[in-house]
């Protein structure tokens, strides 16, 4: 079989991997540095030594995979075109990359789409922030169009005297900026669909992630969320929507906010496999890396259903800078029927995700109290 | 975490590899050939070109791992006594090896323990065999003390006129023989047993072994395997003491004869992990290589209870010589809830272990159902 490239080499490349690997499928991962999480784990990696753009490495990964998937949203698109002009297909497509890697191009084409977006705004200077909040009343979420992350690229503002320093904090006037109406959600829900070349989709349960309030990294997962059937449904069918919104292929996160009345808003997507969907490497009958491989490859999708009653899911976060070693996993591995990854990052920092903890259970209450102890055992 | 080595390439080898990258570890795969399929997927592996007994490659290994471990028995126990004198340890050690890859001194030490055998007799030469044929019956199973595998290095001999020649066919003179009397069993069954460096043992449940008669290869396996409460009890017992008794470390395949009145013999030990318990990897919390990796780096052993009623595995047999594509899978993965497979061998022959099925059901019927389902539709 013709190996899987993957552009970057960090855990969701490394899981993807792993499950291509479980079908006899090759990767070859590209990535700017040497040693990445997903690069140890094949014969065949390729260091984009000067960047996204380095052209030598761009042949080299064309020459070496007919299919080219991408395990994070900010490889620029125009890499991705030129990529296609080395001949191979690079699923998720360019076009879909360039809207769903600008937040705001996103946030438009889901509200081309009618599905729930919170108001937005375009922000080019304070100024702009300012009537913003007139029209769309204070607090502002204020957010960086490109690159962030679990919360960075993100700020709450709170009042017009606020405006300046708060586009000056995310980097404007270098970095482009937009703002949304604050959303007072009840609690985060996430979706994870799948599409495959001929357009079927494939959903994986929805599913209720929390946040740490300090870190703005998703803590923990559980899945399936409680929610009314109605909710339920309205929220998959929003999430099915927003990736046909944006003609996405393979693995997509919908975030959402469940607000009040059981209405649902879309916060955001993500253009690949998710956090919160990890816990289907255990509790699903096809994990969604191995459906993400599945569907770029052009292959069938396999079943999304659970093999369990409930699921948990706890992020494993770096607390000091010591490396990993057999005495920071030996106490959470006694933890009878929890599930431990580390991700094999060589660096260890305070609030970096190392790892996760996925256990199953009767009841949510039972998987997530299993998987919180076994977190709660490691050490980093 | 220091990297884990593995003598060896193979499958056995690649599923370990898997199951140790999902707890953060790395691996360095030593085989004698570039390319294999457990080497594909690491960026640290070492050829032995000049087999085993290359002393460059046994450097290296030494100064990339401080445990190593094995896939097969067929590396000769001296290698591995080279290796700990370069300060790594070996697990299992080269002391056990030394007894359980030559099958003659292995029934020799599960006798001395008072374990179920056959009848057994050092064969120096066809009058030697002839000898144990009057003493033991006709007919007798003939075997190579060394390097026997999947029915190869074993032959039935009916009777005295036969003896020269079953004894040459098998590398007679230069190939040391012993023979067993013939055991005439209703089933054959096997039991993974992992025994971790404090001593303690974890074992998988019984399973009812079926070979392919004409290829004598496993062809499917079926989790648990139906038996009287006494007798699976009695088989666990067996496998577990057999394991002690050649001072086991790792997993370790115990496999069994299921003969009249419910008692059991023992076949073969395999000191690794072993096809029989490849259903592990999702019918039970922690694999077989899972819970390898664990036990030769002196980590808590993990759950081995299945978390389905009932599993099945099914080999993928190569058949035909051309390569694997995407189309050889491609109906395969549309039975939903199989698991695929595929080894990532680059050259497929008749009867090649290419890859496995599992699938699990309600009842092993239904589990075996969907395996073979699956299986029949790959096309090797």
């Amino acid at each position: 079989m013709v190996p899987l490239g993957i552009l970057g080499g960090g855990q969701l490349a490394r899981m993807t991997l792993q499950a291509a690997s479980r079908l006899g499928i090759d990767v070859v991962i590209g990535e700017r540095f040497p040693d990445s999480p997903a690069a140890r784990l094949t014969d065949k990696s390729i260091v984009f030594q000067h960047g996204w753009e380095d052209s030598e490495a761009l042949d080299a990964l064309a020459g070496a995979a007919k299919v080219i998937t991408l395990e994070s949203e900010f490889v620029d698109w125009r890499v991705l075109e030129s990529l296609e002009r080395r001949g191979v297909r690079v699923r998720p497509s360019p076009a879909c990359v360039r809207v769903v890697q600008d937040k705001l191009l996103q946030k438009r084409a889901l509200a081309r789409a009618e599905l729930p977006v919170p108001p937005f705004r375009e922000i080019a200077d304070p100024a702009a922030l300012m009537d913003a909040g007139r029209e769309l009343g204070w607090p502002l979420m204020l957010k960086a169009r490109r690159d962030g992350y679990d919360g960075r690229g993100n700020i709450v503002v709170n009042s017009p005297n606020d405006a300046e320093a708060a586009c000056k904090s995310l980097g404007w006037p270098e970095r482009a900026l937009f703002a949304e109406a604050f959303v007072d959600f009840e609690r985060e829900l996430a979706s994870l669909a799948v599409r495959g070349t001929d357009g079927g989709i494939e959903q994986y349960p929805v599913v209720e992630t929390r946040q740490d309030p300090r870190l703005h990294i998703c803590r923990e997962v559980v899945a399936p969320a409680e929610l009314p059937d109605e909710v339920r449904t309205r929220a998959k069918d929003v999430a099915r929507a927003a990736v046909e919104a944006v003609d996405g292929m393979g693995a997509f996160g919908v975030e959402l906010f469940l607000v009040r009345d059981g209405q649902v808003v879309i916060n955001e997507l993500a253009p690949r496999p998710h956090n919160s969907a990890h816990y289907t490497i255990e509790a699903c009958w096809t994990s969604q890396f191995e459906n993400h491989a599945r569907a770029v490859l052009g292959l069938p999708l396999g079943d999304t259903a659970m093999r369990a009653p409930a699921a948990a899911m706890v992020n494993v976060l770096g607390s000091g800078t010591e490396g990993i070693t057999e005495g920071s996993v030996r106490d959470a591995l006694e933890v009878r029927q929890a599930f431990v990854h580390l991700y094999g990052k060589l660096e260890v920092r305070p609030g970096r995700k190392m790892g996760h903890i996925t256990a199953l259970g009767a009841t949510r209450q039972e998987a997530l109290e299993r998987a919180t102890t076994a977190a709660e055992r490691i050490r980093l």
